[in-house]
């Protein structure tokens, strides 16, 4: 790529960037947008509006507002894992920011006044950019000056070091102070129980929870909830929602039609058959309300057969303390590993009820599998798309399908799609791809939401690192790169180092590029908007309906963590390649930063509310331990790379090098001693702490209850219990 | 070696067994004798001759004898770790048991009427022994026969695994009985404590401790121990013990002069000085009730400062109940992980003290330089001995060091120095390598001996198996082994499939050779009677002497272990290839249980007491996981091996046999996950079992003060307990 058209599309993304800001500035000043720009601030009945006024929507506003809130205001808002990804951004933009300042000021002269890139003649030949003759490549072999290269790579590592360390203590603390509030959260007085033995005949599986745990912690336990097969309730429970939904619908057509036409209005219809085409048509009012009529004893029955009958070997157990829960599921209960294990119960929100009953061997088995899948994705994934982009070659296709002789040989659509034929299957691939990862963490026999998050994000890392980058650099599939790492073990090394130099242009186009429009998208919401308007247009006719069409997602951890993690890999890897990509890691995530923490936090310092992004679940930082790996692993990359780089200038310090990738790996263990067991387990320090009030035990075991097992009344609760318990429950001893 | 000298080799080592359990036989009747057959028969004050008479000492009556004890009886008298040992012994037995039952008759006709090592003319080379006839060398390249060999593969394989699951299965019930028994063990009420943090200026490191898990189990905390820096009260005690020790043996000396020459005897007599060699001459009995009597006072001061000023920063913690203790020793405390880490409490007399304050970075550190340094000799360990004997040729000596020439050039003398120099050299480093293993093991920082043990019985087994069988069978020292495979990974199995065939006669003799020469010793005790004899003679005189001079120590793992492992490997990695090796592994394992099992159990079936090891400690079989794994690593070593070897067969089917190689890790890993956590953690159904008696929490506490910290009168015990402790103990809540 020369300069040119380097420079061009620098400028082509900036424009894009610059008009996304503009439309955000113009479309978030007018009320119509409201729903997709302040959801939160709807959801919890406020005027966005109100307060400072229109002032602050100007273009700079925004920007101040990010840099009021502080961390404790997020934690309010947003809770800790917001504050964790904040924390992530800040970590890299200061890892990136410290390491720009030592290095652009250091290599750039150095490299700069070198001459290998000239000709014999001392003349800069025409193709070399200014771009190119400030990187490492314009050094000479063996030059002294690669001294300050290596420089600068102790500098990255250890800067890297000190700041990651810092983090993980911050993070640490964080969660700390977020598990030791007073407030009273449900999933902090229970105990996932898995693998219940058969009970003898004569016992329910409940009995028999119930029997083992009393016996176990006397003093401490207060109730179990035996895990059921809702699968059958939950369908008629949503059959009857369906039906809701529908009468709701109808009713606000039907109010429409009585002020727009005539008085009486019309009474809307539709048809009982395959989605509402065929069948008898209906008065949508009546036939719902019949339905639901119908469904709801056949509800009440399931939901009675279900807890008596449906029992699974797994159970919630409740204690009445956090701190006896915190111990206890980290107590080994049973002699056998296979019966009975215990760990912290997930949030009621997070919990993926049919994994839970899943056995061990189960897990275990499901897990190998799902691993070689994705190890098989990774490495071979360029194989069927290769296969297929042959198979489609347009010769390939004349010669199997001859009548398609027509179509193909017209010249414009030939071109078009000899082009685009295997980009088509690859662009259809990766964009299944985050669906696909999820859809396998969740067969792992995972048991909340949020872990899937954290291991689907995990397999999109290496996908992403391994093929973008490695794949790309070495300018083949991961696939031949690995039969030549096998045939000699060292040489990855040395093609890695001779690879990457020549990429630093296509790599720093593609930080930019990523930075320019992905963040104006991001904070324009164009997308979002467009849809929301088309749905309120054509769609909605109640306000439940406006409500779910404007729905916020979460920040969506499991595609936006992995591809940060490439950026920084990217950016740390060419760092001291070709320093001049450093200030644009740097603005990548410094406004990565600003637009996290505008949609994360609250619009107006006074008013706790959120801004865009409404979580799904609250994993108080676990996806921290994750993220810190990462950054490391992507250092060692980095570290690696620059071995074989430096090594092949010919300069026989380069082993100086070698220790820093024996250093991470100390650095990363020491972390992972330190820090982690308190993320996998809540200490009891932590646990201890004082309650606010003392808590309410039948509300925490009520959270637990999924919503098609829910009686209609809340008085009705002890119906349940009742129905699922046949052993008198003891009170909790308080 | 040729048939005849391995006949005779196998002839010598027979008359050698016989005589030694003929000696074995007349010895152990003799009444001067039992101190060293029966000495915990006398440590219990029992007449080892009284009961069913001397008709029991026939040589056969110790076999009856030895099957006559029931496990139970044999836990009842030596512990778990005795009779797991004896698990170990039996399943080993019972795999090649069943291994030979189907491979003897299956491959030795399939080798024999085959035809390989004919020559051209169809007749057997004189150089051939039947033994290689009845191999697999016999087998033609790529004969059908070699099915057979595979099926004997599978069929090992198969059989380990189930003998294995059984076993494991067995043990882990042996030791939640031990661990449930209704006894009182004081290490299952305390919990070890290390990494405690600097407390505040103004409190203790006990006062820290004591308020800390007060805080964390107000209702389960005890009392709290903290560990003192005792190095200078244990050398004044050791003095004083020294002192009382030297008044005893002058005494019986002083008493002994008085009846042999006159009515008023010799008052003993001895040196201050250098070995007593030189210095004032003394009174023994006055200088030493002196020295006692100065030491005394010193002694209790040195005890209190130690008490008040010595606080290390590790601590026992004891609990009024086993339940609350093992759900403690299993529950993170402190948010950081290198603060108030727990684990469970090694018994009070396996405990190392000086290694319990030691911290966490430092326990790390040490692990890895010891790792280091293990890893370095296994591999290395042949490159000082080869430079050794390198230096030392005669050659070498007689040009360095020319005044040596008189005595090199005497052809005996030069001779025999040739012949051994080198393996002298292997010899002493081979004699000091358990020791150095110990003591390599202890400078880890680990908290007990039974735990020491262990890892060093891990660290020899690598050794013994890298070094004698690998090493031995690849022909060269490990060091270039190595540097094979780096060069070319799968040699390996090759490598190891060329040359093992070669060696079986050489393997077969030394399992031999083990099992006669090795077993008759161990039987009759020859070395421990000799010394013990010489012992009595020369240097006892008091009772207490006597009694030191034969006390027998324990089963001594850290060598017997691995050692045994080594056999296991051999026999099983020629069990298919020489079949013949079976029987000879068999009758290793058959006789060597039964000698544990006589030594082990007790003489006579109802007398509660020792044969002759006493044991130093109860690990309830933790010794097991060890062994399991080791087994399945010989069992590996073996599947890879006849991959290699049918391979080089010319035999297509041979990667059938990679399956198993998976099967195994798949086996390991299973039996991990399902029986190992209750080897590491207690288990909370077994530690909830009640207890015979409310157990007397004060002597649960004694037992941890080290002998040189305990008042000489037990009364005394409440005066410890206010010197270290300045806060009022809490009563336990019974």
């Amino acid at each position: 790529m020369d300069i040119s058209s380097f420079v061009t599309s620098l400028l082509t993304s900036f424009v894009i960037f610059a008009v996304l800001v503009l439309v955000f500035t113009w479309l978030s000043r007018r009320p119509g947008n409201a729903p997709v720009y302040y959801p939160s601030v709807l959801l919890r009945g406020l005027d966005p509006w109100e307060g400072r006024g229109r002032g602050t929507r100007s273009p700079v506003g925004w920007i101040r507002q990010a840099f009021a809130a502080s961390e404790a205001d997020v934690v309010a808002a947003s809770g800790v894992d917001a504050a964790v990804y904040l924390v992530f951004l800040s970590s890299v933009l200061a890892i990136l920011a410290f390491s720009g300042i030592v290095l652009l000021p250091v290599l750039l002269p150095v490299a700069g006044t070198d001459h290998a890139l000239e000709d014999s003649t001392g003349r800069v030949p025409r193709n070399v950019t200014d771009f190119e003759r400030l990187a490492l490549g314009n050094v000479q072999d063996g030059s002294a000056r690669l001294w300050a290269f290596i420089f600068a790579v102790y500098w990255v590592s250890f800067v890297t070091y000190f700041i990651l360390w810092r983090s993980y203590k911050h993070v640490s603390n964080l969660r700390a102070a977020a598990r030791s509030t007073s407030d009273v959260k449900p999933e902090e007085f229970a105990m996932l129980v898995r693998d219940v033995p058969v009970p003898p005949p004569n016992q329910t599986i409940k009995d028999s929870v119930d029997s083992y745990f009393r016996a176990l912690h006397p003093d401490t336990f207060y109730k179990a909830m035996v895990v059921t097969d809702i699968t059958k309730a939950d369908k008629i429970f949503q059959e009857i929602e369906g039906h809701k939904h529908k009468i709701a619908h109808a009713e606000a057509v039907y109010a429409e039609s009585k002020i727009a036409n005539r008085p009486e209005g019309t009474r809307p219809t539709h048809r009982t058959g395959f989605l509402g085409l065929i069948g008898k048509k209906v008065d949508t009012l009546e036939y719902c309300n019949e339905k639901i009529k119908e469904l709801l004893p056949k509800l009440e029955d399931e939901q009675k057969s279900t807890l008596s009958e449906k029992q699974q070997r797994a159970a919630f157990v409740f204690f009445n303390s956090r701190a006896a829960a915190a111990s206890a599921s980290q107590t080994l209960h049973a002699q056998m590993f296979d019966e009975w294990t215990v760990t912290e119960a997930p949030e009621p929100r997070a919990v993926i009820w049919t994994n839970l009953p899943r056995k061990i061997y189960d897990r275990q088995t499901r897990q190998t599998v799902v691993y070689l899948i994705v190890f098989v994705t990774v490495v071979f994934y360029m194989i069927p798309i290769t296969a297929i982009s042959a198979v489609t070659t347009l010769e390939q296709l004349r010669k199997k399908l001859p009548f398609l002789k027509v179509v193909v040989d017209q010249p414009l659509l030939k071109t078009v799609l000899q082009a685009y034929l295997p980009q088509i299957a690859l662009i259809v691939f990766l964009a299944l791809l985050p669906t696909l990862l999820v859809f396998l963490s969740k067969s792992e026999g995972i048991p909340s939401q949020s872990h899937v998050v954290r291991a689907s994000s995990g397999k999109y890392f290496y996908f992403i690192v391994f093929n973008v980058f490695i794949g790309y650099a070495i300018g083949s599939s991961l696939f031949s790169a690995l039969q030549k790492v096998i045939e000699n073990p060292t040489g990855i090394v040395t093609t890695l180092g001779s690879r990457l130099p020549g990429n630093a242009t296509f790599f720093l186009t593609f930080v930019a590029l990523k930075f320019f429009v992905g963040y104006g998208l991001e904070l324009s919401r164009l997308v979002p908007l467009i849809i929301f308007h088309l749905k309120r247009k054509y769609l909605c006719k109640t306000e439940d309906e406006v409500r779910a069409a404007w729905a916020p997602g979460d920040l969506g951890y499991n595609t936006r963590v992995p591809n940060d993690l490439l950026i920084v890999t990217l950016v740390m890897c060419y760092s001291v390649i070709a320093p001049l990509i450093l200030p644009f890691g740097v603005a990548y995530f410094a406004l990565g930063w600003l637009i996290a923490k505008n949609q994360v936090s609250k619009i107006f310092i006074y008013e706790n509310v959120l801004r865009v992004y409404v979580p799904i679940y609250e994993s108080n930082g676990r996806m921290w331990p994750h993220m810190h790996t990462r950054i490391i692993a992507a250092l060692m990359i980095y570290q690696a790379t620059m071995l074989g780089i430096i090594g092949l200038k010919r300069f026989y310090y380069s082993t100086i090098l070698a220790p820093l990738l024996a250093i991470s790996l100390i650095f990363a263990y020491t972390c992972h001693t330190r820090f982690y067991p308190a993320f996998a387990k809540t200490p009891l320090e932590v646990a201890s702490q004082q309650l606010k009030e003392t808590p309410n035990m039948s509300t925490i075991y009520t959270a637990y209850i999924p919503a098609c097992l829910k009686p209609e009344k809340l008085e009705d609760v002890e119906v349940f219990e009742d129905a699922q318990s046949r052993t008198t429950s003891r009170a909790p001893s308080f």
